[in-house]
């Protein structure tokens, strides 16, 4: 039996600081990993502003709410629903990911918790577990599963490298030539194949 | 971060065996582990009265298609996927399942599987993992998931008894007085109730 395991920003939905930060206007909040390797600076960099800015979780999720899903990102968690277990592993955070889950009928998600104070204010956030998606396909091979992962970026490495199959879904050019062992895909209806032909 | 684990059968959905006894009319089929405690001379007796009758997995299906939920599991399911990971635990096999997991949306579901040999012949069954639900639950206490699981009767009970937060549903009279601690439920919406007063 195999277990599908799927990245969500960038597979299945927009990245959500992107569109925040378009939505917002606030063009600082463009800045992700690629700009800032320490995660834990660019989070306080981000919380920071929004701070400074006074929007909470509640202005957040209302501009979330107004998002969609990547267009054939709702198939084809349909079809992929029906075709073997699927657990989304995202380092996102559950309050932020929740309007847009619920458009795409909620699969499972293991994800990270952003930490609320009083009236909305995002006062931190709680990492669930370091290199959580690797750990969770090293669990789910524990669990006597074969195990299927797509990714688009260098934070899916371990998990891809974890699993029996590792797909690459619209990388970025310099992880195509360094991972060529990996496949790559450039649209669901590719992944989909790519995800079938592996399925037994 | 917390994770909901569900028994499938007697909480979602009908004893599918059961189900199919009644409605091919082979009352043999409703022997169940209570009247024969050793597994894999259970299955066995099913296989060899299925062979006997000719029925093969396509018939099987087309029975269990015919099944519905339990009254009340649908609503129930999809309240429970906007509140928390939720991720289903069962013994039963992938292709019995299918049908009816259609019919609850496709939550994400942890089971064993059918070998099928030509023309949808059961020849055997594979479980995936011997005492799949506890090492499921071990696992995701290791991902560093608060746990709550709900099931029905004694093949649960290790499951119940490894997460944080074990509830009964509809148990046997025997197993409310033998295992006192776990919350008694009766219908969904009090399971709901239980769920929902043990997530943060």
């Amino acid at each position: 039996m195999q277990i599908v395991c799927l990245d969500l920003e960038g597979v299945l939905l927009p990245e959500i600081w992107i569109a925040v930060a378009l939505k917002t206007g606030l063009k600082e909040l463009e800045r992700t990993t690629r700009d800032e390797p320490d995660y834990d600076k660019l989070m306080r960099y981000r919380l920071d502003i929004l701070d400074r800015e006074g929007i909470g979780i509640g202005e957040i999720r209302e501009v979330i709410g107004t998002l969609d899903p990547l267009p054939g990102a709702v198939e084809f968690t349909e079809w992929l629903k029906s075709r073997a277990p699927l657990v989304i592993l995202s380092d996102t955070f559950s309050q932020f990911a929740e309007p847009l889950m619920a458009k795409l009928g909620h699969p499972t998600l293991f994800c990270h918790e952003l930490v609320l104070g009083g009236n909305g204010h995002i006062s931190g956030y709680a990492l669930r577990l370091e290199d959580q998606k690797k750990k969770a396909i090293k669990a789910f091979r524990e669990l006597n599963f074969g195990t299927i992962a797509a990714g688009d970026s260098y934070n899916d490495l371990s998990m891809l490298q974890e699993a029996d199959h590792g797909i690459l879904f619209r990388p970025p050019e310099k992880m195509k030539t360094e991972y060529p062992n990996f496949p790559v895909t450039e649209d669901h209806e590719d992944l989909r194949k790519q995800i079938e032909k592996r399925l037994q």
